[in-house]
């Protein structure tokens, strides 16, 4: 066995998030055993879209251009800005169906034992974009967590000073699951915002 | 959001053993989001290990060279050969520092189902081997699956024509683990092969 070489190919793969040492294993073993071809496919498509992506300089998210499909389409409501953490949450959003308005991405949420506070997040560009008169309701869909919590704050004051509408998405008991085992805090959480039917 | 960019990254990570849609996601962000260096460093590790690593053409073990260190070794016990059905196995054999002796991969096990026999699995190499004067012991450590059983007992049919000895790696109770959660089968399996103390 060359112990060497594949514990650099192991390392490389646990630098990945979500890897641990028994997935790159496998996953180490699995591209080894890969033909060249499949292999050589595997490596350009990770380059390719790694070099193609960029980040939409209006709302942050994902795009192959200067301004996203969704910041250049007519078709979605400009009146709404959905507020979130990462890029990744606008796929989750969209797969819903559920929202047809424009997004914003923070790159992360306020986090002081990180060293991160409001500057480091890309929140002045979202205050600039809810300015606009076309903006009528700043939907926060941080994070329901410590830092995604004060991050939902800090914009709702400043918002509410500007008299521009904040709204947030509902926590509660997730659908197609049981109260049993909801955990108290998203259970408490569930009652405080319980909806006249 | 450029989909269809993202989506091909993602459907090349879900390619992936053990790489579901959620975590292609979040390996697939990270990716994008590591600066260029990492990223390409990222890509010539696994390049290059790939280019780099080969099958001993003894043991059918991974190394750099024509024969792999445990083959050339003169410190390894020749009198022993342990048969794996994965290159994979012997690091984790190695691992337990328990064993010195040499290597033989099968590349697999018997299973009809899959249209594997036995001549699609380097048996024959292992059987040359063993009718060599000085190898005293067969350690068979196919997986405890049926196809690993099998695959066993064929081995074990043909060495005792040839009176060459072959032993088999115990299955039983996981150290550390309590009875009470051992499957029935494992249990069963460690009753029968119980040792007299």
């Amino acid at each position: 066995m060359s112990d060497d070489l594949f514990i650099k190919m192991v390392s490389t793969l646990t630098s990945l998030p979500g890897i641990g040492k028994k997935s790159a294993y496998r996953i180490g073993f699995f591209l080894l055993r890969a033909d060249d071809a499949t292999f050589k496919q595997f490596i350009s498509n990770l380059t390719t879209v790694k070099e193609r992506l960029k980040f939409c300089s209006v709302c942050g998210g994902l795009t192959e251009w200067e301004i996203c499909d969704i910041c250049s389409s007519s078709n979605r409501d400009s009146s709404i800005i959905c507020v979130v953490e990462q890029p990744e949450d606008i796929f989750f959003i969209e797969s819903t169906g559920e929202y047809k308005g424009k997004y914003h991405v923070l790159n992360g949420s306020i986090s002081p034992l990180d060293g991160i506070g409001p500057d480091q997040l890309r929140i002045k560009s979202l205050i600039v974009r809810a300015e606009q008169d076309a903006v009528h309701e700043v939907l926060i869909a941080t994070n329901p967590t410590i830092e995604g919590d004060v991050t939902a704050a800090y914009i709702h004051n400043i918002l509410k000073e500007k008299k521009i509408r904040a709204t947030r998405i509902a926590h509660g008991v997730t659908v197609g699951s049981t109260i049993e085992f909801a955990d108290q805090y998203t259970l408490g959480k569930a009652i405080r915002s319980r909806l006249v039917l």
